[in-house]
């Protein structure tokens, strides 16, 4: 049997797809049409919980019965993907959402009918799954391409083999798609918190300097918009072993995007937001008033553009923006100056004044970070 | 000092860089126009080299004087490029080419010009430096983002910490985008060849499968086109260790592009084949006549359109594709098919098809290969 997946989950999850399909053979049993109810995962059915400050997946559901007409093909492909997903967690192994199609893919005996005719159908259905369920796809057995890394004071086994992050050289621990606990579990932690970086080029300049050590810390990034597994592992590193998050982003849009998606969840994944947000993330830079703050030139000014404009209004709109006059201001002095800044052009002070002045500075003013 | 970067390259590098300078200053002294002579990385001045096998520069260069109008700009970037570089090697640090940027950015004192007005001008300026004096970006100290992942029987040392890439779980190692020698070094190898797969998630199937200790092997991808650090990787593997690289790739005209790439080099970095291409290199699969010789089903079938056409039609026109028999059978039996095919398809067979019966088939019969 494959190291990398452990019959621990596989009664829970296993479990759940029997529940779903004897459900099905019951009102069969009883002469009722097959049907499935699947939570709707669209924007009018995501919410902003504020007192568990993240955004839910509501109440909503779309039936599906497998005698009307317009329903029943999807009726089959979610069966379908629920049988694949159970194949994979049987046999203990995993597959990209790539291969996912593939695997269930075929034509329907005595028509000329596929079951998928491309991937764009069977994404969809793979999520509609994971909802109706409550199961993470990566419980399904099921992953995504993996991007981020990770270095620092923590010990882990992954499928069995024990990683020291303190030891890992300059490429450091690629962090996997898949980061369930019956894969990775930590076994020794140092550190006091985890440092979460925008992309690998700044993380390196961190890993260089061995930024972890002397702050007794974990040094993560997520190439940008961090990946599923990046997100996940920051929760469990934030839950499990009580660490603060803080995060260091591009002072643009896109930063503060990548922050709220972070903290509080994403739309798109509104049901996941409970298993990989972490609401009290804390933004430590890259700040507007940096600019004064550091004494930084002209060099570091990147002119934003109407796109930039539109994107800063949009997200200030969002209900858990609502009411953070701070992010107001901030957001509101990005505009003003009419210039955003990357973590990056931090280079034109000195090569490693990223990791000796600015966010040492930062750890030690509670009162410049951003919640 | 960091561990990252070794006193052991300073001379070489840092000796070139130096060289450069007082050559220059030497003809000041002799009331000669300080002058740069910078190969030119243009595809006129790319060629095959049929004997080595490999994609070489030529030997044409351009001139760059200090005292012409058109030239002037041009020359005093690339002794600020030269001289950022040799700051970086001095302080034992690295950086990625946004990085340099930024460092090198600053108004020209006394006027309103920036040395850089943004990052297209320093990029091929630092190409132009590579060339120049000889000398790999790496060892210049300036990095790109990595992506790629190796596991399997080796053991090596990164930045001075050892790697057992038999014991790294699931998510394996991170191929950093400065693998020379004096970071990474390889300790004990038990592989009898590397196998290289396009893309993370065919990877993962080789990894959970063990494929590596079964075949005694090292399994590595290069997140689809390999990026220099991977390739400079799979050289120094081939070419220190003796090991031969056996490449999967998918049945398509990126897949064959890939292939020559790691095979031959690219135009672009003609320059840099001597030190990255692997002309022994062979294609493995997927093969057209896979279709046929492994009963696949209609569904792995992508049919190709006029984009697929033209670039099959524009790589067998490529000199080192040039009387290769058995590829043009090979691209012509696509064009023929009218599909293409996905390494990731082999899931319509079976999960663990792809690990347990495709490649060590194809490891069997080197009849089936192509070169």
């Amino acid at each position: 049997m494959p190291r990398t997946a452990r019959s621990s989950t596989r009664p829970a999850v296993a479990g759940k797809i029997e529940k779903l399909v004897s459900e099905i053979v019951e009102r069969a049993g009883k002469r009722k049409e097959p049907a499935l109810d699947v939570p709707m995962r669209t924007l009018s059915n995501a919410r902003y919980n504020k007192v568990k400050r993240i955004i839910e997946m509501g109440r909503a559901t779309q039936n599906r019965e497998f005698f009307k007409l317009g329903t029943a093909k999807s009726f089959m492909q979610t069966l379908l993907v629920a049988s694949g997903c159970k194949r994979l967690i049987d046999e203990g192994k995993t597959a990209s959402i790539r291969q996912v199609y593939y695997l269930l893919k075929h034509s329907i005996p005595g028509t000329r009918e596929k079951t998928f005719n491309d991937q764009s159908e069977s994404d969809p259905i793979l999520e509609d799954l994971e909802v109706t369920i409550d199961a993470l796809r990566e419980e399904l057995h099921v992953f995504a391409d993996s991007k981020g890394a990770m270095v620092g004071e923590i010990i882990l086994t992954d499928a069995g083999d024990t990683i020291d992050c303190t030891r890992l050289g300059t490429g450091g621990y690629a962090i996997p798609s898949i980061v369930e606990p019956e894969i990775i579990r930590f076994k020794k932690c140092n550190a006091k918190f985890v440092l979460h970086v925008e992309k690998g080029t700044v993380w390196r300049r961190f890993v260089e300097d061995r930024f972890w050590k002397s702050h007794r810390c974990i040094v993560t990034h997520g190439g940008g918009q961090p990946p599923r597994g990046v997100r996940r592992l920051l929760y469990r590193l934030h839950h499990e072993l009580n660490l603060p998050v803080y995060v260091l982003l591009d002072n643009d849009p896109w930063g503060y995007y990548i922050y709220s998606v972070i903290k509080q969840g994403s739309i798109n994944l509104a049901f996941e937001s409970r298993r990989m947000a972490v609401p009290d993330a804390k933004f430590i830079g890259v700040r507007s008033g940096d600019f004064e703050k550091f004494h930084l030139s002209d060099d570091v000014k990147i002119a934003i553009d109407d796109k930039d404009i539109k994107r800063a209004k949009q997200i200030l709109a969002y209900p858990w923006f609502e009411g953070k006059k701070e992010w107001k201001k901030e957001i509101d002095l990005m505009l003003r100056h009419g210039f955003k800044m990357e973590v990056e052009s931090m280079m034109t002070k000195s090569i490693s004044f990223v990791t000796e002045s600015y966010v040492p500075h930062k750890l030690k003013h509670r009162d410049e970070w951003l919640d």
